[in-house]
């Protein structure tokens, strides 16, 4: 018979599971679980575990939960190497072909960035080659936005973020919320970023360990961008000729978000910057788009 | 352009990403990655999660594994209550029509059964209704299987496990390991088992809650059975007229594994169980198949 007394069997599993469901009194949440269930019990029946591989996955997932604490989300690791939080991002940002591109947030925005000056220099601990970072914010009908808040943060040149190494970098280093000035240009001074491994000491990196992939992510400085009437942008700029530019582990690189990193002889603007001449400079210009109108 | 510099986009993901674990020296790792990367981004594809969706998967996953210990397993009671381990269950008993059926093990089967003789009571708190618990064990082609090992475990009268109420309830107390008589039969003292809830006061009670969907088993002893040269048996003995039979929340109900409790009149057969006359019986005979040559 196999075959339960709801009718539950290896071939009508999916509809007895989503029917048990029949009663949540919220549209959305009935509808993403009849999605899971179905999904998930489509992987079942395709890959057929064995009750080891079943308790290895339960293992794995439990893991992973019990990785994470207030400085570490080990599941949105997973989401990232598995492609989803790329895949979500795309889903969520199918906007106009004017507007700058959007990638990942990643994990470690965990703490509010510092108002700052323009021109401020946001690397405490001088781990990096110097460098200028600056460029300007328009809207997606070319009008630059002044007042805007451009939000920046980064790994050092060492590849950690400040809250990796709370004993050796000072507390909100390299991160930094600017606005622009009344021509919406921004700019700051910091250190060129360094590629860097995700945290790969966990249950996340034991899985990239097993399926022979390394665990970087290329060179780049984070960007959220907000602007009064636009959509709010995250995004990163990536280092033009960083490594692991073509295997970024979380897949978040995109071609128009790669910009060199170039020295400028030019005293006037080094002047300008407060920096001696030449000097190393990153320009990135953000174009945001406009919101529609409520609908 | 919204395509990243490895092809990954919103249409192109599932390939990008399957790529990516193209290294994997383990053949199945690689397959059932390839099929969770599938799966996984169908199910976001359907369902177009916002940010904050994603953010609120993230949390709950995270609570699931973080509300696991020695003595509790969350991730265990999710794939419960999404019919994911009666799937596998099924998956992995296509058997013969005329062996038992099979359920789901459970996750309250995690201290071995003490070895006890036939007949024991294994009741030491005396909570439920007295009950003698027989049957026979044979093999698939009807022979009766002497020497069968078979390990009971189950509920009180109160719906508790005894690793559920360390301080109430005696060491091991609701379980046994038998061995068949030489005509392949068993019997044991115990009492009637209580419906009970799954442990519902973490994340997979808060989705039941959520839903509307109670957390309740019908009434059932839980049986491992064994034999030499035979497939082991996991499975339950569902008591007629339990409550939330036509409503298990983990979908492990099949209309072959209900049996009644029935009054016995016959002094006989209460001596030969040392107990009072007339008496409860539940009687559950296990059909075994046999074990295929190797291959």
């Amino acid at each position: 018979m196999n075959q339960t007394i709801t009718g539950f069997s290896e071939q009508h599993s999916v509809p007895v599971v989503v029917e048990s469901f029949r009663s949540t009194p919220d549209d959305r949440l009935r509808t993403i679980l009849a999605s899971l269930v179905t999904h998930l019990h489509g992987f079942v029946r395709d890959i057929e575990p064995t009750d080891t591989e079943w308790q290895q996955a339960i293992d794995f997932l439990t893991q992973v939960g019990q990785r994470c604490d207030d400085t570490r989300q080990e599941f949105v690791l997973l989401s990232d190497v598995l492609g989803v939080s790329m895949l979500i991002d795309a889903i969520n940002n199918r906007r106009s072909t004017t507007a700058t591109e959007t990638t990942v947030l990643g994990p470690f925005h965990m703490v509010e960035s510092p108002r700052r000056p323009l021109g401020a220099d946001i690397s405490s601990d001088h781990d990096g080659v110097p460098c200028v970072f600056s460029g300007r914010v328009f809207s997606s009908n070319g009008t630059p936005l002044p007042g805007a808040e451009v939000d920046v943060w980064q790994a050092n040149g060492s590849g950690f973020y400040d809250v990796q190494q709370p004993d050796i970098q000072p507390e909100r280093n390299l991160r930094g919320l600017f606005t622009t000035d009344s021509h919406g240009r921004f700019w700051l001074q910091t250190v060129v970023p360094s590629f860097y491994p995700i945290p790969h000491d966990g249950p996340v990196g034991a899985l990239l360990k097993a399926t022979g992939r390394h665990p970087n992510r290329p060179a780049h400085i984070h960007v959220i961008a907000a602007a009064d009437g636009h959509a709010t942008l995250t995004t990163h700029v990536f280092i033009e000729g960083s490594p692991y530019l073509d295997s970024d582990t979380v897949f978040g690189v995109k071609e128009s978000l790669i910009r060199p990193v170039t020295m400028v002889d030019d005293p006037a603007l080094a002047a300008h910057h407060r920096v001696p001449n030449p000097f190393q400079l990153l320009e990135f210009d953000i174009v945001l788009d406009r919101r529609q109108a409520p609908r």
